[in-house]
């Protein structure tokens, strides 16, 4: 496979040469070199990134850091709402706030397949600096490698990511009990019905968006606002119903929940029933579930309301006991359902 | 693909349950929680990962970080001297020690194929697990997806990692200037022959190993032991030729360096003849350049040569000039030849 020349002779595959991605470009050679100056260096540019280290270097005060990580293969690439480079920030800036942590640096890795687009590599990349500037992060060290035709879906992206987590804040499954109000910052399930409608071109009318959006900015108004939140989790993969199981486990609680309280749109009930698909399982990609004090449910539905991203928020249920794991929903009926975990998603590959 | 049955009718492939990877495996669900409790939790066992929130939170002292990532795609998952498992570990230890960091935290993304053998999954998982108790990090946080048959290859594993780096330590490639020495750690070649033979059935005699290894220990050493170290870079894709390219290009210096010196096993030298390999660009997992002023060249080579890691270091050359980046190499007939960056790498999905 060693090769001194131009890209178009060392692949034996008829491509427009500079076109589409080559094993080469992930070779750590000049086409390497060429891809992360051409494509990554101009449209991240900072500082710490420019330094072209094997790592990003900075300062921090003492404190608490949240870290995390997310790979995201979501097919289409490109959806009504949103594309899996917007997605692969906004959603490691999610995992951040879910943690009560201002998001401060991310890290990217590209799996690139052979043949893959480099115009819509381009696409992909504008779309995460945009997203970035949007969320104040600073992408500042990455990594692209590239695996052979067939061997890959075109692009798969890893980021993770570092934020900082203010004095005082405590965040966590720990912190829930019995008596905490369970708000949920909007309409569940869009994001899936929107990825779904287009993969499958079920062109859905009334226009289905993702949800995917960060959620950063009203999480920081959450907690400045007073509010002892005691537990956030965003509603990804097996939306609600995952989440609040997932909880349940970690803080050994009960749940009940108020199916008339739950918002779903129109479109996205209509889809969801017309497939199947129960709503409280669709996956979202800019919603998520706060636990707060009932004294406080007021205060904290109050300050979502105020954000675009979360204005149609609710008080969807209590935490009735602190025993089993277990989420009752009261359904529209006026009668009981537990709400289990499914043993996957609905959907696979949605993020 | 909605399914609250067991994995064997949710799935319409002939595997045995419980035995292969099923898409439902990245679906959020009960599956992927069995996954995580099953498979990661019981090997990576911290407190920080037990906790299972969107992140892992942990507390810093001021000063500086580093933060890197790396994509591990290496083909076969298995190769004389290590595994992907280990190698994802090591690598991205490896990248902190490089900017002079004490490596802490690791997170772990796997993006799985739908059919992947999860004997071989927990293979890899408690390889990870055994190299991350070697090097004294943790992997507090992680995700795993899975992508449909066909469009991955077994396993991909990413790692992000961050490290404190000590007050007083400047690693990096803006401190190199004319007079360093370069050191190189130890005899080059070996992981890109070692996975290249087993990839393609080769067999060479002599039983090359890669050299895979942390390199954090013998970085801690060289840093404490009073030597100003000016940079550091482990030789991985596209091998020494290609860091030292790097380098200059990021310091705009002339190197020269000895042909006579830089140390190459003997079966390496045999493997790289037979098969037109050049080992200046064979990638390595478990070597590294250091540049060093000239007056601590001999300190830092007795420091790395107490190693076992780095035991048959070598001083390898010398920056020359402060002008155009070039990397001038005198070879054994005493001539100079020009090392310049390849296109892309003699062998891809090395790492």
């Amino acid at each position: 496979m060693a090769s001194e020349d131009a890209p178009a002779v060392s692949c034996p595959l008829p491509l427009a040469s500079g076109q589409h991605v080559l094993l080469a470009h992930g070779g750590g050679g000049r086409l390497m070199q060429k891809l992360i100056g051409d494509v990554f260096l101009p449209a991240f540019a900072n500082p710490l990134l420019a330094k072209l280290h094997d790592g990003a270097v900075f300062s921090v005060e003492a404190g608490r850091l949240a870290f995390t990580t997310d790979s995201y293969v979501v097919q289409p690439l490109f959806f009504p709402g949103g594309d899996i480079g917007s997605l692969a920030v906004y959603g490691t800036v999610n995992d951040l706030a879910m943690c009560g942590a201002k998001p401060l640096y991310l890290s990217v890795g590209f799996i690139l397949e052979e043949g893959f687009s480099l115009e819509l590599l381009q696409r992909i990349v504008d779309s995460m600096a945009e997203a970035a500037r949007k969320t104040q992060v600073q992408l500042v060290t990455g990594d692209t490698k590239v695996v052979d035709r067939g061997k890959g879906d075109g692009i798969f992206i890893n980021t993770a990511g570092i934020g900082v987590v203010p004095p005082g804040v405590m965040v966590g499954p720990h912190r829930v009990q019995a008596g905490d109000r369970i708000l949920v910052s909007g309409d569940l399930g869009a994001h899936g019905l929107a990825v779904l409608s287009m993969r499958e071109g079920l062109g859905f009318g009334g226009g289905i968006e993702s949800d995917s959006a960060p959620l950063h900015g009203v999480v920081a108004d959450l907690l400045h606002s007073g509010v002892d939140v005691h537990c956030l989790r965003d509603l990804t993969r097996g939306g609600l119903a995952s989440a609040l199981n997932e909880i349940a486990t970690a803080a050994k609680v009960e749940m009940t929940i108020e199916e008339r309280s739950i918002p779903v749109q129109e479109p996205v009930r209509g889809g969801c029933e017309i497939l199947g698909l129960d709503p409280l399982y669709v996956a979202n990609e800019g919603r998520f579930v706060a636990f707060v004090p009932p004294a406080q449910a007021e205060t904290a539905l109050a300050v979502l309301r105020r954000h675009a991203v979360s204005h149609n928020a609710s008080v969807i249920g209590t935490v009735t006991g602190s025993d089993e794991p277990l989420i009752i929903l009261r359904t529209l009926l006026g009668t009981n359902r537990i709400v289990d975990l499914l043993s996957g998603d609905q959907l696979p590959r949605i993020c």
